[in-house]
C-alpha cells in the first residue's frame, strides 16, 4: 500500500526530504505543504544578493513549485499554512493563505520542517521604526528595496552573529556605515574571545562601528535607537539580528513534547513522542555530538543530513542521526571564522578537564605568495587526548583545516593521529607540516610533558606574583609592544646567556607565535629552568589583551 | 651518557630530525653532514622561483648553517660528503669536498637521509646537449641563470610527473613555448587516465604542447631532441624530469638492504637491518598505507614525518610509521592535480574488487560567485565500504576536499560515514551538501543496489551489444556533443514521455555530470526499467574519450 506523506515546510531539510522520499518509493503520495510563496530557496544567499555579491535575484529560487513537481511527482502547496494537527486522526487542518479557505488533509506520515524565526522582542517604538529581520526571500526583497531606494547612510545592526556579520559586510559593501551592537561582550559566540576578539580589530579596520556589552531598549522617533546603556544611535534603517527561535507551537498545540528552549523533542532516528511524525532542521532539538546534551543548532547542514535521514526512517532503514557537531563557518570581510566542536566558554561551564592550545602558522608555505597567518585553537582532553573543538580565524585556508578536523573528530581521532594526517602538500597549498599536523605536535608535546604552558589569561596574574617573563623576539619585534616587565634573550643569543636568568623562579617564555618560545623553553627545561611556553605567544596575548593589532608572522 | 648522533643529509628528513634530536635532548652530540652547500631549503619552491612567482633567492633558504648551529647547539658540516660506512666500528669516511681532505666520524646512531637524485639515462647526445635536471639549489641557480640570459624560446620537458609539470608552468610563465614528452599515455601518474585528461586539456589550452607515448631517444647536435617515435624536437633547452633514483649506494656499500627499487629496507621504527642505521626520506621504501606493499614516495610530507620519528625512536619513544598514503598534489597553471591512496590503475593491477565513482559537484554554491566544477573521483570497497583512494582536479577547493578524503581514510572511514562529516558550510566556501558528503551518497547508494553504474570506459561496448543509451540532459545541452546513438528525453519530460522507452533492454542514462541521470535512473527503475546510470555523466565520458573539453555546470 502507498504512503501518504506530508511535509510542512519546503525549504532545507523539507525539500530535501521531500526528493529523497520520491527516490525511494515512485508510489507514495508526497504532499509539501509551505507557508511561504518559494520552496527551496538559497537562505544562505540571502545577504549576498542584499550586498550585491550575488547579482540576479533568479539565483536565489534553487528550486521552483513548477520544476520539483514535474521532477519528482509531488502535490506541493506554496502560502498555505498547517493550523493544526489532528494526532488521533492523523489529519492536520490547513489554511490556503490566498484563498483563506481552511481543509483538511490526512496523513500516513508526518514530516515537520518549520523552520524558525527572527526574535523579535515587545521592545517600545521598536514596531513602529524602520527595522528588519531576514530570513526568507519576502524579508530580502524588502530589504533590498529599501536600501536600493533609500540608500541609507547608517545602518544600526543588532546582533553580532553570523547574519548580523554577514549583513554588516553587505550593508557596508553598499555604501553604509554600519554600527553593529552586540549584547554579549563579543561577536561570534560560537568562538572563544580572544579568536573574537582578531574579528573586532577586523571589523574596526573595515569601518564598521562596534558596541559590545549593550543592547536595544527602544527606538525613538525618527529611527534613534535608544541603547541599554543610554547611549543614543541616530539610524536610518535597523537590522535584528539577535538569534532565531523555533517554529514550535504548532508542533506544542498537538501535545509534541518540546525541550527547555522551545526546540521539538525528537529520537536518534528524529522521530517525536508521536511515532507517525517526525520533525527535523531548525525547529528540533538535537544532541550535541561531544557533549551528548541538548542543543539548538539551526544550520543549513543538520537541516539537509536530517531531511534525508528522515526519508530513510520512513522506508525503514532505521538510520540514526549521530547528533551535530555544530561545524560552521562566516566570512567577515577578508577574514574567515570557523569552528567546530565545544568551545572554551562552555567547556568551563560543563567543568570538564580540558587543555586549550593556540597556533599561527601560514596557510601555506611562507616562501610562496599569498601565505596568510592562521589563528588557530584547539580543545583536547589532556588525559587521552580526545579533541572536544577548534577554532580558526584567517584569511586564507581557514576552511580547510576546520573541515580536516571536523573529520577528524567524526573520525574519532585523538590529538596523538594528527600529526600522522598525510595532507597534500605543494608551495601554494600547504605546508610540509600542515598547520593541522602542528595541532597535533604541540597537543602531543603538552600530553607528553615535553611542555608546560602558560595561557594568555593567566600570565599577568602570574607576573604579579614575581615570576618571570622571557621575551625571545628579536630586538626590533618588540616594537610591537612587550609583556611588562619582561626581559629580552633573543632565541638566537639564548643558548650562551642563559646564565642570566634565575633557575630558582618560575619563566614564562614568549616569542611571537609560540614557536620559538617552545624552543626556548625546551632548552631551558633541558638545561635545569623552570620554563614554560606561553600558549600563541605575543599574537595571542596582545589581540586578547586588545593592546595592538596582531601582524603577520 | 650522552649520545653522539651523525645524520647524513641535511634537507627535509634529515634537518627535521636533526631539530628533534636536540628538543629531546640537550646533551647529545649531533652531526649533520650535507654534500651540497645548503641545509633545509625549500625543494618545492625551486620552479616557481625560476619562474619568477618567487622573487627572492633567499627565500628558498629556510634555514642557514650558522643559524641551525647557533640554535640547536648542532655541528653542521657541509660539502661533505660520506664515502663509506665502517659498521662494525660504527664510523663513516667523510670527504671534505672543499679540501679533499677525508677523515673518519664515530656515531652511536647514523641517521641517513641522502634523498634522491635525478635519472639522467645514458642515451647518445645528451650529456652534451643543454639539459638541465632540478633538484637543488645549484640545479636552480644553474637554469635560472640560462634562462635570464638565453631566454629560450623553446623548452622541451622530458617527463610530465610533478617536475615536469610544474616547470612546463614556470617555463611558460617565462615566456618560453613549452613541449612536453611523456613516455606514458598520461601526464600525472598518481591519477588515472580519464583524470589525466582534464589536465591534458588544460595544458593544451595553456599552449604547451603535449607528446604523449614518446620518449626520448637521443639529442643531435644543436639541442634536436630525437624522440623513439623518429619526431625530431628543435629545442633551446632540455629539462629532464623522468623520475629520481634513491642515493642508496653508500647504504647498498655498507651492506644495508635494499628493494627491487633499490630503496633502503627498514622496519616501521625506520631502522635498517643494522639496528644503529636508521633511514628516511626519498631514498627509503616505505609501505603503502592501504596495500601494504613496498613503495617508493618521494615526497616532502614523509620525509619530515619520518625524520621526527626517527629522533623519537633514538630516544626510545617506539614510534611507529603507518605506512605511506602518498597524497600529493600539484598546481597547474589554473588547475589543481590532487590525489591520496591507491588509484583505479594500480587496483586492476592488484586485482582488488572495488568500485569507482565520478562525480562533478561544483566547489561552493553554485549561486555565489566563483563556483568551479570538480572532477572527483574515489574509489572503494563495494563490500565494506573501505575508501581506497580519490582524486581530484578542479580549479577552486581541490585541496580542501583531498585533505578531508585523505583524513577520512586514515580515520578508517568508510564511504558510509562520508554523508555524516559535518563540514562547515556558507555560501563562499561549500555546499549544504559539501563535495564529499555526495561522494558518500553515491557510494552509499550503489552499495545499498539503489543505483547500478555504467563506467566511462564500459559504454561504447555496451551499445554495440544494442543496450540503449538515454540522455536526459536538456536539448540545447546536446550542442556540446552526446553519445551515438542515445536518445534525448529531459528529465523534466521524463514521467510522462516514459512509455516511449522499452523495457526489454538494458537502458544506460547519461546527463552532464551524472546527478539527473541519478534521479533518471531512479525514476525508471521504480517503474520496471532496467535502467543504469553512467558515472560521471557526459562530462566524465567526453574528456575521457576526448570528444570536446568539459564545460562548466
Amino acid at each position: 500500500m502507498s504512503k501518504k506523506i506530508v511535509i510542512v515546510g519546503g525549504v532545507a531539510g523539507g525539500a530535501t526530504a521531500a526528493a529523497r522520499l520520491r527516490r525511494l518509493d515512485e508510489e507514495s503520495q508526497i504532499i509539501l505543504i509551505e507557508r511561504g510563496e518559494y520552496i527551496s530557496f538559497a537562505n544562505c544567499g540571502l545577504p549576498y544578493y542584499i550586498g550585491g555579491t550575488i547579482e540576479e535575484r533568479s539565483k536565489l529560487l534553487v528550486q521552483t513549485v513548477d520544476r520539483m513537481e514535474a521532477r519528482f511527482n509531488m502535490d506541493i502547496r506554496t502560502s498555505a499554512e498547517v493550523m493544526k494537527i489532528n494526532r488521533e486522526d492523523k489529519q492536520i487542518e490547513i489554511k490556503d493563505l490566498k484563498t483563506g479557505e481552511v481543509y483538511h488533509q490526512s496523513y500516513d506520515h508526518l514530516i515537520l520542517s518549520p523552520g524558525a524565526k527572527p526574535i523579535v522582542p515587545p521592545l517600545p517604538g521598536l514596531k513602529e521604526s524602520t527595522y528588519f529581520t531576514l530570513r526568507n526571500i519576502p524579508d530580502t526583497d524588502r530589504i533590498k528595496a529599501y536600501v536600493d531606494e533609500k540608500q541609507p547612510k547608517h545602518v544600526t545592526v543588532i546582533g553580532g552573529g553570523f547574519i548580523g556579520l554577514e549583513m554588516a559586510e553587505n550593508l557596508a559593501d553598499r555604501g553604509a556605515k554600519v554600527t553593529v551592537v552586540e549584547k554579549g561582550p563579543q561577536v561570534m559566540a560560537p568562538i572563544d574571545p580572544e579568536m573574537a576578539a582578531i574579528v573586532h580589530e577586523h571589523l574596526r579596520e573595515k569601518g564598521v562601528e562596534l558596541i559590545l556589552g549593550d543592547g536595544i531598549a527602544s527606538v525613538n522617533e525618527g529611527d534613534v535607537v535608544a541603547l541599554e546603556s543610554g547611549r543614543m544611535l541616530d539610524t536610518d534603517m535597523i537590522v535584528l539580528s539577535i538569534g532565531v527561535q523555533p517554529e514550535s507551537t504548532l508542533a506544542h498545540e498537538a501535545g509534541l513534547e518540546l525541550g527547555a528552549r522551545r526546540g521539538i523533542i525528537v529520537n536518534e532516528y528524529m522521530q517525536t513522542n508521536d511515532p507517525s511524525i517526525y520533525a527535523i532542521g531548525d525547529a528540533i532539538e538535537v544532541q550535541d555530538y561531544i557533549t551528548k546534551e541538548p542543543a539548538m543548532v539551526p544550520l543549513a547542514w543538520p537541516a539537509n543530513r536530517q531531511g534525508r535521514i528522515v526519508a530513510n526512517n520512513i522506508y525503514g532503514k532505521n538510520e540514526a542521526y549521530p547528533g551535530t557537531l555544530g561545524t560552521s563557518i562566516v566570512k567577515v570581510f577578508d577574514y574567515t571564522v570557523a569552528a567546530t566542536g565545544v568551545n572554551e566558554k562552555r567547556m568551563k561551564n560543563l567543568g570538564w578537564k580540558y587543555e586549550a592550545i593556540h597556533i599561527h602558522p601560514a596557510s601555506h608555505a611562507g616562501y610562496y605568495p599569498g601565505a596568510e597567518s592562521l589563528a588557530m585553537k584547539m580543545l583536547f582532553n589532556p588525559d587521552n587526548g580526545k579533541i572536544y573543538g577548534a577554532q580558526i580565524v584567517g584569511k586564507d585556508g581557514v576552511d580547510k583545516r576546520i573541515d580536516v578536523l571536523a573529520t577528524a573528530i567524526k573520525g574519532g581521532l585523538t590529538v596523538h593521529d594528527l600529526p600522522d594526517l598525510e595532507l597534500a602538500y605543494a608551495p601554494p597549498f600547504s605546508s610540509a607540516k600542515d598547520p593541522v599536523n602542528m595541532l597535533g605536535y604541540v597537543a602531543e608535546n603538552i600530553i607528553d610533558g615535553a611542555v608546560e604552558i602558560t595561557h594568555w589569561d593567566e600570565i599577568d596574574e602570574k607576573v604579579n606574583q614575581g615570576d618571570l617573563v622571557l621575551d625571545v623576539r628579536d630586538a626590533k619585534e618588540l616594537d610591537q609592544g612587550y609583556i611588562p616587565g619582561a626581559i629580552n634573550i633573543p632565541l638566537h643569543d639564548l643558548r650562551h646567556r642563559m646564565e642570566e636568568l634565575p633557575k630558582d623562579k618560575p619563566i614564562h617564555v614568549n616569542c611571537q607565535v609560540g614557536l620559538r618560545g617552545y624552543l626556548a623553553t625546551k632548552l631551558l627545561r633541558l638545561n635545569g629552568y623552570d620554563a614554560r611556553n606561553l600558549d600563541g605567544g605575543w599574537k595571542t596575548y596582545s589581540v586578547a589583551n586588545g593592546v595592538k593589532k596582531p601582524q603577520m608572522v
